[in-house]
């Protein structure tokens, strides 16, 4: 792992933040260079293990991920359903994730308005402690709702919202041309873009 | 703020970590006692610095937030929109919040279905950053949207996800009672109940 994407893009050649926060937040990025090695089921477990403390509504924690280790019959169906682009990097993942969320509440059944919201917290708690742990963690909308859906038999009570390709980081020039014209971290909208005082001005 | 709830509550007390992870995910809790003082602008706009690094489908970075200062006018009319018993904590907090997200990708129009999950990514990184400050982020749906909608002339291009109640952290002591019983970090599920291997199983 010693050269390996994170080495080879220093992150503060890319991007730096305006104001003083924790470096876990801005080192985070999401490469596509993968080493192709296997990760083990502990190793998944942990970066599960940060997402299960995310804050939900009513403490719901609507999120459930499934997930296959490099090589198991259902990480195989997994890039299966990615596109073919997706495919072409994340089949060097150590492991693949289905995210799903539980679209009602369980106590009453009704309507669970941040069901999606929520399991997006989990999720950026599971990429971040990747990040930490020296992991590759990419999300990915690009993939077949319907196949999952179907190969996986998945409940209409949960969305099916995001495939993440985990993995250990691999060397950029192992990546196609296309894809290593793209392997950097991306940049950011300033913070007066996203926020505004007092007032609706976006 | 030497005796607040983040001292009274000493974490450990109530949740650990299956697993090793970073400390900042299972420190960080939702409480309600705040101190009532103010936030600086430059104390919101730090929180706001580290959403802006969450990951988005196509980088496309959805989010939008609202924030007013205690005491701004946006200030009283967010805490007006909120439910009666969120208002009766959430007036002590020194920043209030309101999470948008863009409904539709701006290079095409066309609907961008990890809107809320990628913003509730962005959510996390604020919150996170909060607790890494010392500073409360409680993330309340128990709002009126339409209030919100009309009286911060919220378009159609928008969803309104979330609010958010930001502050330093108060004495539990000044809570009332029944605040005071329900002070405590929540639990959460364990692992094998949010994630399976290879199969769909919830």
């Amino acid at each position: 792992m010693s050269n390996n994407v994170f080495s080879q893009l220093p992150i503060e050649d890319y991007r730096k933040p305006d104001k003083k926060i924790e470096d876990l937040f801005w080192h985070r990025f999401s490469p596509r260079a993968l080493s192709g090695e296997a990760l083990t089921e502990e190793a998944v477990l942990t970066v599960l293990e940060a997402a299960r403390f995310a804050p939900s509504a009513f403490n719901e924690q609507p999120w459930r991920f499934i997930y296959s280790l490099k090589d198991d019959k259902a990480w195989y169906e997994t890039l299966d359903s990615l596109v073919e682009f997706n495919q072409s990097w994340a089949k060097k993942s150590g492991a693949l994730l289905i995210v799903l969320a539980k679209n009602n509440f369980s106590q009453n059944n009704k309507v669970n308005h941040t069901a999606k919201f929520d399991t997006g917290a989990a999720w950026q708690n599971l990429a971040l402690q990747a990040r930490a742990l020296g992991l590759v963690a990419h999300g990915m909308s690009g993939f077949d709702h319907e196949k999952l859906k179907e190969k996986f038999k998945i409940s209409d009570d949960f969305s099916i919202i995001a495939t993440i390709a985990l993995g250990v980081p691999g060397d950029i020039d192992n990546l196609s041309e296309d894809l290593k014209k793209d392997e950097k971290p991306s940049g950011r909208f300033k913070v007066e873009k996203i926020s505004s005082r007092d007032k609706f001005d976006f």
